[in-house]
């Protein structure tokens, strides 16, 4: 996993190389930035992420130029980042976000399984959902491209905790420390066109609870 | 605006080339992706983003080799999005994710004004913080690069709604809408250094409200 690419040389006491660190900040982001080089030039696209096992699969449509680039053998980089807080310094200079990211480079290859992909997707997006979906038909398989990298060569990132100011601050009037953020579902909102007699279901009400 | 980078390709319905849509995204977003081009590889880091009139401010430790790879007129694509929520389809190939993004294209360039760009990421982390905290030394200020991007080829790319299912799937059984998502702040955790005679101020209090 350790590569040139892949020391962390800013911080390097924030720099992880495990995979159980990995795969848990890629488990539970949902959107990865996938950067990509197109004539030379960079360009980076926001995409649903899965894992699956030993790679992350990212999907969409087998029409899509972008799709089609990554799936020809373009190399990618991979990023996710959780934020976890903000860090209030008592010095401009000290100030922080608590986060845990994810760095992968690598080349993309193409997932023959279709249909297994969107079930890892739908399932991403919420466990337990694929069982009450109408599955995927053949012309949807068709329109569909999945994409795999293959996690080796990558590295987590990840501050925690409270400021570190300099010694001679921490006798300063200013209130210091951390104010954390979390991702929150709220109330589901039914579909308009809902039929009226379809309850919320066990695994809708679980994410929210 | 309208480049052939920023025409929206992929379900155009959802793009948008205004720039009150693009601003309100950048101004929300703490964190964007920065992809650029690395010995002709791609590679793309988070960072902390604030805008400041017709420009999105980034910045880093100026001993920071991305930096300075960036500090000397390397093209980037930076990127920023906001997750608003699941949206669960009756079948699976519809699921999919409200969302609002925005992606940029250009050149970034050096931010003589370091001071005042650290004052734009303090208040952007936490509006009022700036008159409350110690301002930056000119040692700081040496440690510290700014850049800018201006805002002139880009695009947002927005969906929002209920799924939007294949006519003959309305009739399932299957549950079917949005559960939104929403980054919320939590009970500030003092610094365990505070002194404990410091009460917890107006500025932060008003974020956890």
């Amino acid at each position: 996993m350790l590569t040139q690419r892949t020391k962390v040389r800013r911080n390097p006491s924030r720099g992880r190389h495990d995979r159980p660190t990995i795969d848990a900040i890629l488990d539970e982001a949902l959107i990865a930035h996938v950067a990509w080089v197109h004539e030379g030039r960079p360009a980076v696209i926001p995409t649903l992420i899965a894992r699956d096992g030993d790679d992350v699969l990212i999907h969409g449509s087998s029409a899509s130029r972008t799709i089609r680039g990554l799936q020809h053998g373009l190399e990618a980089c991979v990023e996710v980042t959780l934020v976890d807080g903000l860090v209030l310094a008592r010095s401009a200079f000290h100030h922080s976000i608590n986060y845990r990211s994810v760095v992968l480079y690598g080349t993309l290859r193409d997932v023959p399984d279709k249909e297994r992909a969107l079930e890892i997707f739908t399932e991403k997006l919420i466990p337990g959902r694929w069982e009450h979906v109408r599955w995927p038909t053949p012309q949807e398989l068709k329109g569909t491209a999945a994409l795999a990298l293959r996690i080796e060569e990558g590295s987590a990132k990840i501050r925690t905790g409270p400021p570190a100011d300099d010694e001679e601050d921490y006798a300063l009037d200013t209130w210091a420390g951390v104010v954390p953020l979390t991702v929150r579902p709220l109330t589901p909102q039914p579909d308009p066109r809902l039929r009226p007699d379809i309850e919320l279901p066990v695994h809708v009400r679980d994410l929210t609870l």
